[in-house]
């Protein structure tokens, strides 16, 4: 558990650091919760974008400048918005705002799941694989409803329970936390499951529209359809009101395929 | 090795029906040669970017609509470009263009690596997972030099011959091919290798500077950096001139990390 060491020495006086970013924007009501719970816990660093980017993925912004405007600082406390995606914002905030790296990075709470194969879209996650990979433990945070204006009376305390484990325990090298929780009120909660990443597709559909001046358009939409649902994975956690956290890495590695694959290899 | 089932059976004469899509844009060199490989083998329909779009990784584009642009039909050809990401082609293509799956999808030629962790920033490589996650096979070629003007001699070859031992062999189920190709001339091209993803992180850092009213701002730029290169890795094979072909899924669930986390599971 090689990240958590700076964390488990207890001869380290002061408040671990915790980085905050998301991907729904500065502004969001899950962000402001998650800032609320961290700064109980630590010194506080957010960097986050300054409007939604929901969808970004880990895209990073290298044809146009980025930008930080400061918003807040207090004791233990700085807040900053930046022009780019999720990516951006950790890059910035580790090299440019902090010029170190934090103890802790938390990612959300997102405005709606990123469970199965929805983490490939996530621009709350891609935060969190752009921490793991700087080797910071890192968590995102998502919650099942995708409506800004939903009740997140459940996720504080789950926020707070997760984020003092990692703080305490540390995280497996090279491994990041994706945990979505359930739109349930906090009674209705059951626990926490650790799950694998549960089968699915998004069925994608076009909304075709033609504009003023003749021409088509295309609006994305989407179904989520699950392809699996094991009692091990997170959907089936979610349906049955636990909080899934799945550990994830970013080895893409097929390694099974590697033998089935191996007798295309020639030489020259 | 189900998705090959359709390529491979010998009673359907019609010769397979080829998607190609990429990341630089409908113009650039990569990606027409790959077409012209690509028509050598079957149907072909073109949907890509209408301008470079690098660094994107899986975005997808849903707060602007997305609109194709005919650009040519010739019989068993079609291209197009859209003004979305990799993903966004792949899903305009599929849903939109074709109505339906094309027996392979192929990516590329990117200018540049997209070897070990490049592939999460790769939208090469998010259009080959896009096609994966819908059970299309899916290939993504990228070309270890950043110039648009790189001689592509030896790819041409390259392609063929990989392109060729899918269709006739077909891919393990959920399993999509990120194949790196080293910047060497034909002949001194060693073999195919199938790999894992090397270790590596690309350190960042920012090009700070001030506009013509004061504001500062920042250009990202980073190195990357290596942090293991075993004889089986992407970044070995390139390095030995070799072809490397890594299988890569969309499961990104570290399952040991499941079991070392298990103790952290609790019912409310």
């Amino acid at each position: 558990m090689q990240n958590g060491n700076v964390l488990k020495d207890k001869s380290v006086k002061e408040k671990p650091l915790i980085f905050v970013t998301n991907d729904d924007g500065i502004h969001a009501p899950g962000i402001r919760l998650l800032i609320d719970r961290m700064r109980a816990l630590g010194r506080v660093v957010v960097v986050a974008p300054d409007k939604p980017q929901s969808g970004t993925a880990h895209a990073i912004t290298i044809h146009t400048p980025l930008r930080l405007k400061f918003h807040a600082g207090e004791p233990d406390y700085e807040e900053y918005s930046c022009n780019g995606t999720p990516a951006d914002c950790v890059k910035l905030g580790f090299k440019v705002v902090m010029k170190r790296h934090p103890d802790l990075l938390v990612s959300g709470i997102n405005h709606g799941s990123n469970s199965s194969v929805s983490i490939i879209y996530s621009g709350t996650m891609a935060a969190v694989f752009e921490g793991a990979m700087a080797g910071v433990p890192s968590i995102g945070f998502s919650f099942n409803n995708y409506s800004p204006d939903a009740a997140l009376d459940s996720c504080g305390a789950v926020v707070s329970d997760i984020v003092e484990k990692v703080l305490e325990d540390g995280m497996p090298e090279g491994v990041c936390l994706n945990v979505n929780i359930p739109d349930v009120p906090l009674k209705e909660l059951k626990g926490i499951r650790i799950c694998r990443q549960a089968g699915g597709t998004w069925q994608e559909d076009f909304d075709e529209r033609v504009d003023p001046i003749g021409r088509k358009y295309y609006w994305l939409k989407g179904i989520f359809v699950k392809t699996g649902n094991g009692e091990d994975t997170d959907e089936w956690a979610m349906e049955n009101h636990y909080v899934a956290v799945v550990p994830v890495h970013f080895d893409f590695t097929s390694y099974e395929a590697i033998s089935l694959l191996k007798y295309w290899e020639k030489d020259a």
